[in-house]
């Protein structure tokens, strides 16, 4: 039994919902605000998304779109041109009736009858129809092709059961859509940007994904294809981490989305739509969250070191603090990552202790705490929060370079912080896929006997329809689903799991967020 | 007269509203959605919003404020708890009542009329309210404060006459709210505030603006004090371009913002709102637009030079390509105005000549066009937008330095722009501001009489109550507002143009978007 005291009241193999709500509140990354569904998200995590969306958006624009921004209200009639999206969206949907309220009879305010609106506006779930119009308008000779645009928005979709950043009725996301000639065009678009996906999630999130198509039954309402990417929580459950959708010409078509060819035809667009949501946030607090809180990677930590002088309210705390100072000038000056390190230094009132593990359980990757007898021997107190403890002795595992190394050294410590939480979730992840099932028994033992069962890789036969329903129904009934077909999974050998038919690829089966 | 053939079809002289509507279209900034009061912003006018965003983003951290976010939707009980607050919004809300549709009985889908909300929603005009609650939870101590909050949003305003970028029913903007001690500290922090939108708003926009005190009739629903900036459109109209408020105790109030004092005591935060929105582009378009189309700032322009390769479709054009991509390369690697410069080097297929124009309307701040013979010699042919024509042969002014010479100077000529910019914007605004009037009549004469009749500054006695209704009754009559009450205006000197009282301070009378 470790001696170690942790900074957070559940652990995670203890009660990972739990666990999970508590990190967000130490962390100091949002809460419930009132509002049913909707969530405020505080700096710190806002921060994280801000970090997110740059790094995110710097690979959008790389990879040639333009961002635009397109109306948060969708006419009903607009929502119901193409059958399967409405019929995919219409049970959550957020409606505005009335533009103006009055005083009631009752008191209060209520809608004002008399400033109903003619046609109902849906709150966007999401913009495909909306987007598909503004298309249809400008996309009219092959010269406008490729089209490639991204929105960075809010969207509503009114869910049952919340959860913070993991399902809120409002949260924010990106939409990346992008009109093509043909299908081989925007097929090869839709894997284009599940690279752009999987690289961000890996390189700037330390995430570790797979990467592959979803199942027919899995498909975004009105798409041909969608592919995912798909990340492993530390309960071994999948997250849904970012989706790629080809859509053939189903947009295309609702809103009319034609062009001329080169040789004077005219042809329908193929469009392709992919996003990327606040879930994401979810995703790396259950990826690389511990039991003392969250842990960023630097990539997008608001602040990747934080420099606490011990003060005193005493006169010495001024040589104290042009002492620290000098370490967070040296240290903003120099890169890390390929950016400027963005260091803190923190001056605000409060304990030490208290604000050393303030920073602790938002994830901070170095600390540095510097104290009157540091200074007096030209050394610093530095904590990497990715290796907190000293397991010997139960407690925070300080190093003490001077501080003039530590001004060298930091930012390789952050690289290297970098770099190892995605070994870690390479490692967990990897360890947590089962392979070789050739019988769906083994698969119904394997989720009812292991407590954190994680991924199962089986293949089959990729039925469809009728059949596709019976091993859906399979599946349901142990809380599985099919998360995905990964992309480099090894070839396909015998019999499908499922139908004994012979197999024609490879799916992963988990439990899922 | 000029022999110049302008790029627009419709002169600023002549029918300055239809020209800002068609320097909107020509430049690919936005259009109509088909949604009722609702654009789509193009990816051009998008760009120079994000480039706003970016820029004030910078000003808004540097003065110590955290970026977060709050929900969309607002129950309509939280609303309703400042009285003069849901008064000054009540009329133009967008309410939802719904969260489900179901297919109607004449087909069509409708709202599910099992799946109305308890409570209505109402869509944020603005979140004082909701930002309130999330304070009053986070405020306890007075070590909690100040508490400094910014927010990146959009809006709902359900306006009945709409004008793109100046008067949308949804629009962008930032909104920042902050908590503090005292009314002292609060009053301060309104006026650092106004202070960052006035720097942001002639450094980044050269838009000249002019800050002051807004007069009580025009202040914000809630607020004790109101402050703007106001910019000189070309036509001589005012536009209001950012606005920061002193709220007193008012949300602070209705939300319950109280924190115990040092002392012991309990006590209720004063607070501030600020806010600048997607408006600001309407007025750099009306600013810095001319007739050959929208003219941008350097410092907001997506891309500040666009080298544009006279491209044939003939072999010789990878050799033109290659010369035009060392300048390219040459300026990416330099800054101008302290950032990387943004320069395109546009292939896309196209007449050059068409290109051009194209770029002209979009007003990028320097073009560089490069033919065959421009190669031979070593040189490229530069165009700069804010001195397009030469005025004795009516023909594009383009300079022809070599190749190396542009890619040394280009980064003085987008300083050079900026500035100019902004001396001419100053100089016009300080040319039609209409001073020493000593009496009312003079003013119905100088806005009948005068077609830009521009601002005049007038001295009044600051009344209150009915007195002021009277004069702004009056002001109305004649299509007038008071704008504000400038910061730097002279000292007062004689009676009020309206009462005969002695007058207490000046203020600026204009007609406005």
């Amino acid at each position: 039994m470790s001696n170690i005291r942790h900074a957070l009241q559940t652990r995670r193999e203890d009660d990972f919902a739990a666990w999970y709500q508590e990190v967000i509140a130490a962390a100091d990354m949002a809460e419930e605000s009132g509002v049913r569904g909707c969530m405020v998200i505080k700096p710190w995590g806002f921060g994280i998304w801000e970090r997110m969306q740059r790094l995110l958006d710097d690979r959008i624009k790389a990879t040639g779109h333009d961002n635009a921004y397109f109306p948060l209200f969708i006419p009903l009639s607009n929502f119901e041109r193409e059958a399967e999206h409405v019929e995919g969206f219409a049970k959550e949907m957020a409606v505005v009736t009335h533009h103006r309220l009055i005083a009631g009879p009752e008191g209060g305010l209520v809608p004002d009858p008399e400033a109903k609106l003619e046609e109902p506006l849906v709150v966007r779930p999401t913009s495909e129809t909306i987007i598909g119009d503004a298309m249809a308008r400008w996309v009219q000779s092959w010269r406008d092709l490729p089209l490639k645009l991204n929105q960075w928005a809010n969207v509503v979709r009114w869910e049952m059961r919340t959860r913070m950043f993991l399902r809120t009725s409002e949260f924010l996301w990106q939409e990346g859509h992008t009109a093509h000639a043909d299908a081989a065009e925007a097929k090869e678009h839709t894997l284009t940007m599940l690279e752009v996906y999987r690289a961000f999630a890996d390189e700037d999130l330390s995430l570790a994904v797979v990467a592959g198509e979803k199942p027919e039954n899995e498909r975004f309402p009105g798409a041909v294809e969608t592919w995912s990417i798909e990340a492993m929580m530390q309960d071994g459950k999948a997250l849904q981490a970012g989706t790629s959708h080809y859509l053939g010409t189903n947009f295309a078509e609702a809103s009319g989305i034609k062009y001329q060819s080169r040789e004077g035809a005219e042809s329908l667009a193929h469009t392709t739509s992919w996003g990327v949501s606040t879930r994401m946030v979810g995703g790396v607090i259950m990826t690389h969250g511990d039991d003392d809180g969250l842990r960023v990677p630097p990539r997008i930590a608001p602040w990747q070191v934080v420099i606490l002088p011990m003060l005193r309210e005493k006169p010495e705390d001024e040589a104290l603090i042009e002492y620290c100072e000098g370490l967070r000038a040296t240290l903003a000056a120099q890169t890390a990552l390929g950016e400027p390190v963005r260091v803190l230094l923190d001056t605000k009132p409060g304990k030490a202790a208290a604000k050393r593990w303030d920073w602790v359980r938002k994830g901070a990757p170095v600390i540095v705490e510097v104290g009157g007898r540091d200074m007096e021997n030209g050394v610093v107190s530095l904590l990497r929060r990715d290796a907190l403890w000293d397991e010997a002795t139960g407690k925070p595992d300080f190093a003490t370079p001077t501080r003039e190394i530590a001004g060298q050294t930091i930012p390789d410590i952050l690289s290297d912080i970098q770099a190892g939480l995605l070994t870690a979730a390479r490692e967990r992840r990897d360890a947590n896929i089962t392979r070789g099932v050739s019988d769906f028994a083994e698969v119904e033992a394997h989720f009812s006997d292991v407590r954190y069962p994680g991924w199962v890789e089986v293949q089959w036969s990729k039925p469809t329809g009728a059949a596709l329903d019976q091993v859906v129904e399979r599946l349901k009934a142990l809380k599985l689903t099919i998360r995905n077909v990964p992309m480099d999974a090894a070839p396909v050998d015998g019999p499908c799991i499922f139908t004994g038919d012979p197999a024609v690829e490879r799916v992963l089966l988990a439990k899922a967020y």
